[in-house]
């Protein structure tokens, strides 16, 4: 038995991982998991978790926190608010966003971030990079450095006019991506439909939120994540593809895994639990569910979540995009905008994961075939973990971060605006009811929420510096475009 | 028996159709066919077809003729010299382009071409609308106008930087195609891609003629055939993609088709004779067997002939684009230039039936599984008559126009520069062998080719107005994104 | 001018092909088509045809004639009733069958049906063998000559207990096939899903004739088809699949085709006019639209037409397997009887043809777009002559027999049983009201029907000797199984 | 910490899991895992397992002992000898098969088979149960038993005259299983295909052993596969698909996955490690390599490797059938015998492992991205527990069985004859060079082998009972076929 003995012994709790629950003890010293075990005993201090799921910590990586869109709007939330909402809602690390826009300097940019996150987050984080100023000394100095210094992620939209990147330079920010490796994540979707269906529909009056939804026709997202994956094949370049909302957007995943391509796919709750009908209410009221791309039909919930337990989706983010429901935010444009003038996004932190434990765990949806709690703790830990190559998280293992969500299972909750400790207002979801809630949380064995009451601060929450690993690898296949033996010799990559 | 005798009867030929051939005789009155029997005695003027093959003559719909390239390249030809080559090749009618650059105002682009064709054509001709400027006077009033003054087809570029048309104005583009009822044509290529790869190619020093090949990645061909059926499915506009090049863009094409979209598509004998490899030259000799999309591979013939059998193209057109392999046209960038430099196109008009012809009737290939006389004319005449609404052209029948070429099957030719009526001073396919040539050529019952010698004059030939026909009749199923039941009651089209 | 006149012109009527319809006469000399012309005079006999259509006659190239079933029951046709039934319904050939049982000797069987038909028919017909006991004798003399004596076709039934060919015997007769240049047609269902099903809804007191719909799992048709294709692939040798029910029977042909393998098929109108709810009858009621397939569901009945409209379904074909709804026929097994003791089978010879015309050109499918006379004339004239190689039919053209439907395409006619000239004394489409129908027929140049009333006479129809034809042609495409290239040097076929 | 110190700790080496692997040490009480930690410090005995990899043991599920073949062959091994063979090779768990014949009671072998394996084996065990005489009491009342008795597991052949079940049969096991819980595992190849190609072949005088592998047609698996998947899909039964050798087949199992199928595969690696060209070797040398189905290309090895990354495979089997080369086994029809008398059958048990850890982790296949120790682990102990729902078995974790397998992943073996420990006396893959191989392993904590030398005893394998599982568990959704609703209301499952 070791000389030294534990910080922190969580004791008699369902440790669940991505291949199986059982019971045991989980033994915590210096903020790590030491050891899990029967019978660990006493530690310096001890958590009884009996009946209770000990979690790996959620993990979500696709978060805008205190981001500036675009257009100039501040969203709702600090680093201090959305991580505090996050670790309410078992989460214990995020992935936010270091967002250039047009004509910024993107080391300027990350430096500005990071002040903010090492501020205020009680969480750990990183950043993955916007590029939306892909210059000359974006792609060749400042985005080679800044991967090679851990942010090895990178983000781009392919719609949004401010920040949009063609085709042509985003084959340059997939070549700089693939010569240092970084994941490319992109929000895909044709921004030529988009525009056209918007002004169409605004032209004929039709400029209710719900016309939202219509207004990014099923198409552009296929047809986005088709020509995507082609730039991205062509120079043998890894990409992920940000909240998959379609079932022909997944057909197009599988049918790009299946030729060996690796090409990594989310979604988001608002695609699982919500369609485009949530946005036909009166008034304004449907601007609380306007997200991009669009919630869609109940058809497309079934696709995704038979995606998801396929595997050719493999994590469930939240796309959390806090935008309050008054002047400041959704309603900037006035009480009588269209929706074009609507901002997009819906907040998502902290009923992430008690919504997708409800529908896996405790309703246990078919597609994951009694396995749910393994998909659950696969699909928002230790796979984000995996595919960003995020050090020390992602499962409860010796030597691992003692990142831990300790769930009740049978704890009946129903969300509503005032349960959620973000700075949104409100959340799409409700009045919904679920079972399952996170209590306690710990990230690297310090209690952030403890038995539903918070106990982190501001700056507790560290930077987590990543190389590609394993996920941004190219596969080394050359197209046949791309071979010089098949090529009159060109070396072109 | 007729009161009125026949101008003029082709005695004693196989006449040919798209479902099968017969020996008969063709009677002809007032230029068009007045019957099709066995014995109908001696006309005014009676020409011996036995041991014959009576064909509809060759409809030629995509060429090139007396245009001015986006970058001010002339090209060699004239409407007299074109036709001319046309006639000699066995071809009746040409579709050519009235070719609006960027600034331009349409209708006065119609009226200059409309000139030039007039004074010139020695056969049948029409024009696709070259769209390359869709501003507002464009779309909303000459091209409408147009269509419905009798040129019911477009054609749109998605690359090249000076005349190409982004996803958005597309849209536009086809809507008001749709609202007149009219084809759209386009050359469908990823523009980023080919763009990306060119400057890197070029930038590394690989600027050979040869180079050019690889510069036009294969997957910019599925990648833009995908988008743009999106783009025309999304608002149920019928499209015809032209000069496929790639197996995959066959297959898209095919996807599309099985999903009950209007999808058409061609393809040409550079695709189906030619690979890359033939670029591969010394020198600048290369040059001459550069076009866009370039040729590919051995596989990718072999997919490109299933690809006509099965349907899924319905014609074989020249594409001819004439450029001299001199100063004045290839070498114009001067002996040293880089591909990119280089202008694109070939020559093919007098070539292209003769080719053809060789393959599938004197070779048999096998994918047409002993037909090949029938898919021959279907390819080459019926079916590009009947898509493009070529009123009273593309087969032999009572009524019909006698557009007619008499073709010698067992005459063996070797292509050579020389044998080339039009001005381009070569062609790709010059040492090539073929067994059948047509010998005379009729356009309405007047012989423009006599046995071989030319007997037509310039002026002779017809502009040929048009409506768009079955094949630009939209289908009518609208898109769940287009659905008024479906759409909040939105109604876009 | 011809020395010697016609002995028949058809006058003024609107000539329809499988690539256009034109206004023209046809003149008929010595039982063919001598001419298709303007003005082509008075004949020895003139009909006016003015504000006709003057179609190719119909050909029906599945039908059950003067059979008897492999359990023992004559169905209600002669050869006399049912070329009669044909005639009125447009036809002027049909195909039936020369049905060997097991245990039977293959050339006795035809010479038996030779008589029947000889004697009996008032349009020419050929057979199909089917072929239901492939034993040594049958399958390496019989068959081999008969195939040669020009009965190019073989049937085989991959379902039913006494007739079934297992997979094995089924190569035998494939490979045979492929030796002499027959089609073969095939029967796939997959019998043990359907003996099983059938067994268990019969345990369970499910007995109604409606069960019988759900007795042929849809599966069964899909699986039967890729197992037949697998077998023709390996031994490269043709296929015509009959009667394709299912949208995912036709998906299964499309793919096979896409690969370029030789494989045919048809539909029926009972599959593109009926679903399984026509079986939900009152009593027995419903036995009268049992059929094997059994009809589906409406959007198999889309899918079918798509694939029509697509060239992947290449003909239409009654299936007519006639058998009174009393104790002769379809009740024999008793008034109580369950649906697995009833016999399948529609009559249909003279509904096929007017159903089609109704849906195709009256009420023009739009899957046709706007060219459904010429789907019409291709579907059930052109393409069956074609695939079957008979000789002289298919279209109206010089050297062909004068094998002619002159419809008036404005007659309102509702079906009735009366209306019937077959002896089954039902149609399942009683009720149903077209427009469009077959007037006067004629069979090499004699009227058969002529302005709605009999005039032809049993034995005036011809049998049809037919080689394989470019249909049966394998494609010489080996396999990698039969290649000896790749297959250490065996030369298995 | 505990007052029960360990049995055992094996302290210091890398642990592998399906989800990543690091340092630890693993205590042992009681023959399961008690913990999983850093410096657990000593237990009652330590093993020093620095540098070494502490994996999970293989589970071989697919392997043949002491059994006798349907042509009444025995094989070479018997219990002692193949677990013996297997703990050398790192495996701790086999599941081989209790085999019944024609006409043979079920309950009866499985009592037969069960003294041999409880006398005999030196690592745990179970039994799937082969059904060859699928009658009445077999299909009502063994089975059913027998299952819930703990044999939840059910093979069956669709060739091989002697014991193959025809489809509608094996609908009636399939339906026992859907029943009673159970996974049905099949070997599926069509039959007809391959007794009619091998009679071919024998009769053309090719009977050389390599002709054994022409004698299995590709198409002959898809085919296959493609009928048990529409058959298992009729009634919703899970399917484990044995041995799949093509890419075609590879690719049936990933679309019925993408439908949400219960298809569950494995491989072997016999289709992942040689070719058909193996076979190609003078004499009778080429039955050493004769499997079914047989190797095949290169290009299917490549396309299985694509199928295990994507998990559309989930385990890699040895399917271990061993005959000695000589008379009493591959050669018992003589030194002349044609292909088609020589045993079918390798051993694989001991090389199994040794041979995937090479490829995917030592030289690092590129399908697994820099993953290949998870993917290994996973493959061969993770997923095939959990599929086969053996209790305590696929992982090291708190509670699970003690079964451990200590590897040198450094170590440099060549594989010889010699070297196999079971009774087949020559090895397949001898001559082959492999790094990292198992040095001691031990069966619920007990060593059964150490440090490469034998330790255990015949009887010390225990019976492993299992119910089916979640794999087993019918997804509940039906079919347009049997869902009532859709159904004229018969239940039918």
């Amino acid at each position: 038995m070791p000389a030294s003995p534990f910080d922190l012994v969580i004791r008699g709790g369902t440790v669940g991982t991505a291949t199986g629950s059982f019971t045991a003890d989980v033994g915590i010293r210096d903020g790590k998991v030491a050891a899990v075990g029967l019978g660990l005993g006493e530690g310096a201090r001890t958590i009884d978790a009996t009946g209770k799921l000990v979690l790996p910590g959620g993990i979500d990586s696709h978060t805008h926190i205190e981001q500036v869109s675009a257009g100039g709007l501040l969203n709702a939330d600090t680093f201090e608010s959305a991580t505090t909402s996050a670790a309410f809602g078992g989460n214990t690390t995020v992935i936010s966003f270091a967002a250039q826009h047009r004509g910024k300097d993107l080391r300027k940019v990350v430096d500005d971030y990071s002040v903010l996150a090492e501020r205020g987050a009680l969480i750990d984080y990183a950043f993955h990079l916007i590029v939306a100023n892909p210059d000359e000394k974006t792609i060749t100095k400042d985005l080679p450095e800044l991967i090679r210094e851990g942010h090895a992620s990178v983000k781009i939209f392919m719609t949004y006019d401010l920040i949009k990147v063609d085709d042509e330079p985003l084959l340059d920010v997939l070549l700089t991506a693939r010569e240092n490796r970084a994941m490319v994540c992109v929000h895909a979707e044709n921004h030529g439909m988009i525009s056209w269906m918007g002004k169409r529909l605004v032209k004929k009056g039709y400029v209710a939120p719900k016309y939202h939804a219509i207004s990014h026709p099923r198409g552009s997202e296929a047809e986005a994540f088709t020509r995507l994956i082609a730039l991205s094949a062509l120079i043998d370049q890894p990409i992920m593809i940000f909240h998959v909302s379609t079932a022909e957007g997944a057909q197009v995943v599988r049918d790009a895994r299946a030729q060996g391509l690796k090409v990594f796919a989310e979604t988001c709750p608002q695609y699982l639990f919500m369609t485009k009908h949530d946005l036909d209410k009166p008034g304004m009221e449907g601007a609380k569910w306007m997200c991009s791309p669009p919630p869609r039909e109940a058809e497309d919930q079934d696709a995704l979540w038979q995606a998801l337990a396929l595997g050719d989706l493999q994590t469930v983010t939240s796309d959390h995009a806090p935008y309050r429901f008054d002047e400041t935010g959704k309603l900037s444009a006035g009480p009588n905008a269209n929706f074009k003038t609507i901002a997009n996004g819906l907040p998502g932190l902290e009923v992430r994961l008690p919504l997708l434990f409800d529908a896996m765990v405790s309703k246990g949806r078919p597609e994951f075939a009694g396995r749910g709690l393994d998909a659950f703790v696969s699909l928002t830990a230790t796979q984000p973990a995996s595919i960003y190559n995020l050090p020390g998280k992602g499962q409860i293992a010796p030597g691992y971060d003692a990142d831990i969500a300790i769930w009740d299972p049978k704890k009946q909750v129903t969300i509503t605006d005032e349960l959620m400790h973000d700075l949104t207002g409100y959340t799409p979801f409700a009045g919904r009811s679920v079972t399952g809630w996170p209590e306690t949380v710990l990230v690297r064995g310090r209690e952030v929420v403890s038995g539903g009451t918070l106990a982190g601060k501001p700056g507790e929450g560290r930077w987590l510096k990543r190389t590609g690993g394993w996920a941004a690898e190219p596969t080394g296949k050359l197209t046949a475009d791309m071979d010089p033996k098949r090529n009159f010799g060109a070396e072109v990559l």
